[in-house]
Formats: C-alpha cells, sequence, structure tokens
C-alpha cells in the first residue's frame, strides 16, 4: 500500500468520495452487478443529492480502476469481477482513501480473526479473568430452573423478567425515569447499531460520528449508504461549538457517539458537556446513540453519569453491552429510549431474527443476579490496572505518545511519522502479534500513524512478551533520511 | 375493518399499490418523518421505476389518508403522526389492502404474543414433546469440555466444529457436493432471510413469493420495499410455465421458495419440479431461496431432496433451521450455497451482529451429535400424526375444507365465505384461542376465507377442547340472507 496522504478535507472532495464509495459499495453487496446499467449521473446525483459534476468525476474514477465500462450513447456498466488477487493489486495501485472500505469491509473482523499468540487487536476480557467454573455452575441451574427453556422463544423486545431486572438495576445505579417497555435487548451492542442504522439511515443521509471510533460502526453506517460527518474527540471530550455547527449545517438525523472510556482513545466526555450535548441533541433534532459498552469497566472511579439521564424528550439511545465483562459470550445488550424510538426498534427487531434467544437471556439474568457479579468486577479492575500498567512500561522507552485512560480495555498509540503502520501490522502478523490499525477508526481514513492496542485480552506474561516484540519490531524502522 | 373484497389484480392496481405501501413503510419506519418533503413525482416514479401517474395517485390516497399534505407551488409533505387510536379507526374506513402493511406490520407477531389457552398460532413443537431432562443434562456437560465458552466469541461465519458436523451430515443425507467454507450460521432461518433481502432487494425489486407463504418473509421483503410477484402453490407444487413467464417477464433477482410441507399450506413441490426450477433459475439468473425448516418433519415417509442438490451453479440457497424440531429456542440455522452468495452473507452477517453467540452453537451441536436425536424424531413424529388426526378429526362434520398434509406443524384451512375470518379471530382471542389469518400469508392480501390451525403447540386433550371451542364460535355465523 502507498502511503501518500489523502488528498485531504475539502468538502467537494468528500463529497466525490463518499459518492464514489457508495457506488462500490453497492456493487460488492451486488446490488449492481456486472454488466448491470449504472443509474445516468443526472438521477444519481439527485439521489445522492450532489452535484452532477461529483457522480460524473466517480464514474470516471470507477472507470479507470476497470470497475466500470462505458457503452457509446448508452451509459455507463459494471465491470465484471476481478479475482481477488487482481483486486488486491489494484488496491495496490490506486489512492487508498477509496478503495480502503471496500478491500477493508469487515476490517476488524478481519484482522481479529487472524490467530495469532499475541492477541492486541481483541477489545475483550480475558476469558481467564471470567469466573468460569462458577459461571458454569450457575448457569447449568438455569435449566433446572426453566426446564423448557431450549423449546421457549423470547418476545422480540425480550425477557420481561430480564428487562424488568435490567431495569430496576439502571434506575438504581443512575436514578432514570425507566420502564420494561423503554428497554429492548439485542444480540450484542452491534446489533443494536445495525438495527438503529437501519431505520434511521437513508444513501446519504449525514451521520456524526466521532473521529476516531468504533470502526464496525463506521463499517455498519456505510453499509447504509451513510455520509460520515467526523466530530472530533479529545481528551476533554467534543468541542461543543464545532458539534453545533455541524448539527446546524448539515442536520444529522443521528449522532453515534461513545462517550465513556471511548473506544479506541480511551478518553471520557466530562459530565459538564453532557447535559450541553442534550440540549444541542433536542435543539437540532438529532438523535444521540450512546454506545456505553463498557460502563463498569473504571479503574479509579466511576465514570459520569450517561446521557441519557440528563434526556427529558427522548434524543437518547442508549446501549449498554451489559454481559460484555460477565459473560460476553452470552450476548446480551439493552437499548434504552423513549417509545417514538424504540417502537420502531422492536418491530426492526422483530424483523432481524424475532428476538434474541430466551436461553442466553436468562443465562444472563441468572448470573447477574448473583452476589458474586460486584467481586467479579472488583477483580476485573485489578487485573486491568495490572496489565494497563506493564503495557505503558514496556512502551515507557519508546517515545512514543498516548494519553493513560481511566478505564476500558486499550491504549490510543501515536506512532513516530516514520513507521508506516500498514508494513509494522504485516510485519506483527507474521511474528504472532496483531493489533488494530488506527486508520480503519478514521471516518476519514487519514490517522495513518495511530494504533489501538487492547490490554484486555491476553495474560501478564504475554502481554509484556508482545509489547516488547512489537516494540522491537517498530525498532527496525528508523527516520528516512531527508 | 370492513370485507369489501380487494380491487383487484390489474398490474397498474398492483403496482399502485405496492408504491403506496412503499411510501407508507417509510413514513412509518420513521424515515420520512413529520413535515419531511416527500420526493417529487418525477424523481419518484423514476427510483421506483413507475409511470408519474402512479406515484401522483398514491399521494393522492396519501393526502386523502391525511398521511401527507400539500403546500402551493412546493410539493407534498408528510403528515405528523396521529395518534395510535386515531390511525387504526382510519384504518376502520379505508380499504383494507392499502393500510394493512403497515398496522400488521409484524402481524405474525403480533398475534402469537397475544396469550391465549389454546394457541394455534405457533407453527413451534410443543416444549413439552422435547426430550427436556435429557436436554438440559446433555447441554450442562458441554460447559465441561468448553470451560471458557461464555467468554469467547464465534467467527462471523458460525463455529467451524458446527460447520463440519452439519456438512458431513448433509453430504450423508443429501449426497451434496459441500464444504465447511459453504456454510454460514445464523440465529433462526428468519434472520437468514432478513440477510439475504437486505443484500438482493432494492426499493420495488421485483421477487417472487409463494402464494400463500411464511408471512414474516412477506413482511421482510415489503421493509426492503419489494415488489412482491405471487407464485401459486397448489398440492401439485407451481405451474411451472406459469414461473417461467413470470421470470421473463419480471426478471426476478430472488424467488422465496418453502417447497417442503410448505407454510402455511403443508404442500410439498414434487421431485420432478425441482430439478426443473434449478434449470429455470439458471436460465433466468433468479437466485432461489429454498426455505426448509422442517425437512424432518414428514409424517409417512421422507421428502424428496432438496432442491439444492440439483444446484450445480449456484443458483439455489439453502436455508435449513436445524434446531426448529430438538431444541428451537437455541435458534441454530444453517445456510447453504456457493460462494458466490455466502461471501456476501459472510460479511452481511458480520455487520449485523457479529456471528451467533459461540454458546449456542456448541450447546446445538452437543445435542444433535448425540444418538438419542433419531430416537426423538420418531417419536415426534408419531406425536404429530396423533395432533394432526385430532384436528382432523374435530374438523370433519364442518364442511370446511383443507387437503392433508404428509409432514409439518399446519392445516391450512378454507372457511365457508360467510364466515368473517377477522371477526372471527377477534371472537377466538377473546375466548383464549388463536390462529393465523390466511389474509396475512397472502402476498395479495385477498385470501379473507383461509386460516392457518398450528397443531404441533399444545397438548393433545387442549387441542381437542380448543378445535371444538373454535368450530363452536366459527357455528355462530351462518349464511347471509339474499
Amino acid at each position: 500500500m502507498k502511503h501518500a496522504k489523502s488528498s485531504g478535507g475539502t468538502k467537494a472532495n468528500l463529497l466525490f468520495r463518499q459518492a464514489y464509495e457508495y457506488i462500490v459499495t453497492r456493487m460488492d453487496r451486488g446490488e449492481w452487478q456486472a454488466h448491470d446499467k449504472l443509474p445516468s449521473i443526472r438521477l444519481l446525483a439527485q439521489e445522492l443529492q450532489v452535484h452532477r459534476l461529483t457522480v460524473f468525476r466517480a464514474y470516471q474514477l470507477l472507470k479507470q480502476n476497470e470497475r466500470a465500462y462505458v457503452k457509446e450513447k448508452s451509459g455507463y456498466y459494471v465491470s465484471p469481477c476481478k479475482s481477488e488477487e487482481q483486486a488486491l493489486n489494484e488496491h495496490e495501485e490506486s489512492p487508498r482513501s477509496l478503495t480502503a472500505s471496500s478491500v477493508l469491509k469487515n476490517a476488524l473482523s478481519e484482522i481479529q480473526q487472524i490467530p495469532v499468540k499475541y492477541q492486541f487487536s481483541q477489545a475483550l476480557i480475558d476469558p481467564n479473568l471470567l469466573p468460569n467454573l462458577f459461571l458454569s455452575e450457575h448457569v447449568k441451574q438455569v435449566f433446572d430452573i426453566y426446564p423448557k427453556l431450549m423449546g421457549t422463544y423470547s418476545s422480540a423486545q425480550g425477557d420481561e423478567e430480564l428487562r424488568e431486572y435490567l431495569c430496576r438495576y439502571m434506575v438504581r445505579h443512575h436514578h432514570l425515569r425507566l420502564t420494561v417497555s423503554d428497554i429492548l435487548i439485542t444480540t450484542g451492542g452491534q446489533q443494536a447499531i445495525d438495527l438503529i442504522s437501519r431505520i434511521y439511515i437513508r444513501p446519504m443521509d449525514p451521520v456524526l460520528v466521532e473521529r476516531p471510533t468504533y470502526s464496525a460502526a463506521l463499517d455498519i453506517f456505510r453499509q447504509q449508504g451513510a455520509r460520515l460527518v467526523p466530530v472530533e474527540i479529545t481528551p476533554n471530550g467534543y468541542d461543543l461549538a464545532a458539534v453545533e455547527k455541524l448539527m446546524q449545517k448539515h442536520k444529522p438525523r443521528i449522532f453515534y457517539m461513545n462517550p465513556t472510556f471511548h473506544n479506541p482513545t480511551g478518553y471520557t466526555v466530562p459530565a459538564a458537556q453532557r447535559k450541553l450535548l442534550v440540549e444541542l441533541a433536542e435543539r437540532y433534532r438529532c438523535l444521540l446513540i450512546e454506545d456505553d459498552a463498557i460502563h463498569e469497566m473504571y479503574l479509579d472511579q466511576p465514570p459520569p453519569q450517561p446521557m441519557l439521564t440528563y434526556d427529558t424528550e427522548g434524543w437518547v439511545v442508549y446501549l449498554r453491552s451489559f454481559s460484555k465483562y460477565v459473560a460476553p459470550g452470552l450476548r446480551i445488550c439493552a437499548v434504552m429510549g423513549g417509545p417514538s424510538v424504540i417502537k420502531p426498534l422492536i418491530t426492526a427487531k422483530s424483523l432481524a431474527d424475532n428476538g434474541t434467544p430466551l436461553v442466553n437471556q436468562k443465562m444472563f439474568l441468572h448470573y447477574f443476579e448473583s452476589a458474586r457479579i460486584q467481586q467479579h468486577l472488583e477483580k476485573l479492575r485489578i487485573a486491568l490496572q495490572i496489565r494497563k500498567e506493564i503495557v505503558e512500561e514496556e512502551l515507557a522507552s519508546t517515545g512514543w505518545h498516548w494519553i493513560s485512560p481511566q478505564g476500558g480495555f486499550n491504549l490510543w498509540l501515536r506512532l513516530p511519522d516514520f513507521i508506516p503502520v500498514d508494513r509494522l501490522l504485516e510485519e506483527c502478523l507474521r511474528h504472532s502479534v496483531s493489533f488494530v490499525p488506527g486508520v480503519i477508526c478514521d471516518p476519514l481514513k487519514e490517522m495513518q500513524s495511530w494504533i489501538r492496542l487492547s490490554y484486555s485480552f491476553v495474560n501478564e506474561e504475554h502481554l509484556r512478551d508482545g509489547v516488547r516484540r512489537l516494540v522491537d519490531i517498530a525498532g527496525r524502522y528508523g527516520p528516512q533520511p531527508q
């Protein structure tokens, strides 16, 4: 891959790039197939609400990349697919910002599924840190309590007993006014993001996203054809004046945010900003998707209250991946919000899979209710603190830059410009070390020098060895002679 | 509700109705919100590939139903939502064929979730017929075999051990050429239908569906904005000449079919037709979605081989809901097909929920491998046979019409014209009896006199009592005086 900087952020360029990606996504999903006629420039420009010249430029680039061909006096047609190898070679030769999204469509999942010894790309709890024996014994009881569990479906909205318990839990911990009907159970947080995006995003709709952010969310929004509008996130949260300007200008219907132990940076949006953000959301009628995957995974002290607690008008939809640090394999997420959001989501969920399996919900509930859970969380926090310190110790001499997070699973590392992160990753994978290249977390695909290193998944010994190996490999790249 | 017959099947009317439903669906899903400007007639006509007059008529009806309003010299705008009560009243007054899809959006799931004693709307195995104790004990062992199961994710494509087992199973039973990479695990068959429809259906795309068919599939296709093209299914299968004509004329990208113990009719498409259908699919480049939910639930003899066995070119994608008659609560479906179908489906699955929970896959595999399973199936077939006979006995004197199915869970009953099925259902629900009104299974929404009665879910005693109660209530409606 080339390391040329992206041609940058002018609005015309951004729209052009997004139009190109929109077309390529449709081709890759097989919606526009080999030898299909592409829409006329005029029609597509109308549909995407961009200038005809923008579509023209996108079609020209498709032609250049041999993704489309022209028939005299007829229009543009989809070229037949090249083999995967050819496609990869093509990728080598064209600007990465234009081809990356099609090649890296499920980038995170692809990286994670490469088997390596030093797995730093998984922002998941090390299974050895879970109370496996206790959990298994506990869960077995569930079949005694509900002997017909294997034959019973859940309602689409989710098991009522579980929703009642989570409702009480949220009221107790966050002093919310919430009822059982305000909660929907989904199979993991990612399904919740996907269902929301299916309801709220039409092609070329503007969607506010943090920069950087959770890469799978970006892939989901792109799949819906969204136009991504980045909001920078810093250790101090957002620049609220900038957020307001973006809301004014783009009138986005949603802002996807991860304000607590943010993925990938670990930053937390301060309490003072949360209230103001909810006010902005109300004023500009922009739904805030508050993804709060790991609220309990703080190190020293609990994070600020969720933005949901400031919401009175129904402009926040809150995702809490409850099973994440208890029994992540069960994939239990709770979505909370006002009826105007939850009702269409229940319909979408019922069409998508007719409800999360009841057996998972009951197993989760039974364990989550147990007194042991607080003990487990305490131990987990200490284990994560130790792991974070190991990594920071090993990185201390590198000169790399990071802000030590107050919770979560990741370090967000800025490497010196002369280290080519994509080549580093390839080399690391060869040495059984993996991490997430920052560029896939960036809606603009420009953060070439950043990486996300998850310290939650591997044990202390492997963590130390693996980070040493990473630092060692990175050390082979020196500053380039001028 | 009124019982006026639909205005019928002329093409212009069908397109008009579909255009109207397309718009209403987008409003109901909140994509087009109160006071949003609707697309211009010209633009929408282009997008939907219909005549402008068709869109004009749809807009006029929206205005009439107070779903849209007009601004002089500007265009049509979305009216603010009425309360649910008002919407229901409106429904009373407008032609049911035009409003039903929005009101009955998840019709089946809504009916099923009404708690009744005589539950004839669930095409599911009675949980009491499952070997619950054995199943629970067996499943508990899974946690001993895989102690870290609760902390481990599956790959998006599904557990490799499970896919290997199912691959061998399919090769053994159906002499298929199939590899592990041709299989994707989804959370139930419905998720598979949904993922396929997301990849293959764009707004107003023609989709072939049987008439009648599984109503949730219709709802999924409508959600994607499909134009439903009905194919009549009879005890002898399809009229292949008619299918070919429809393929020629509409060039559908998919044909959703359920050829074995068809839901709701119980019909099975004969072996001789299966090969020819695959040839048609190849010739007209139409992907066949073969939904084979209950292949093993035959009464006397096994059904013909799946259509997948005739496919050499990758024009069949096969859905097998393996857990349905073993442990339906686990929600394990296997999707099988060529790489050109399975690869984009894996991406869609990875974006939708990042993989079916591993714990469900391992629990299912462990039980499905056990020797006990064949015994269980034998018992199940006998139990279903007995239940079917009870219902047929109780219905013998009614004069209602049905074809006795050779497998499956349902009777598809034709009631006399003078019995208003919607009022019958209301009355039955008041008396704790539920069934599925045939009209929701009909893509044309015209099968007013049919009902689906599932005999699989309630025990023999309740079955007899409930059917008597149903017959008794139906008896209150006599032929109307001329």
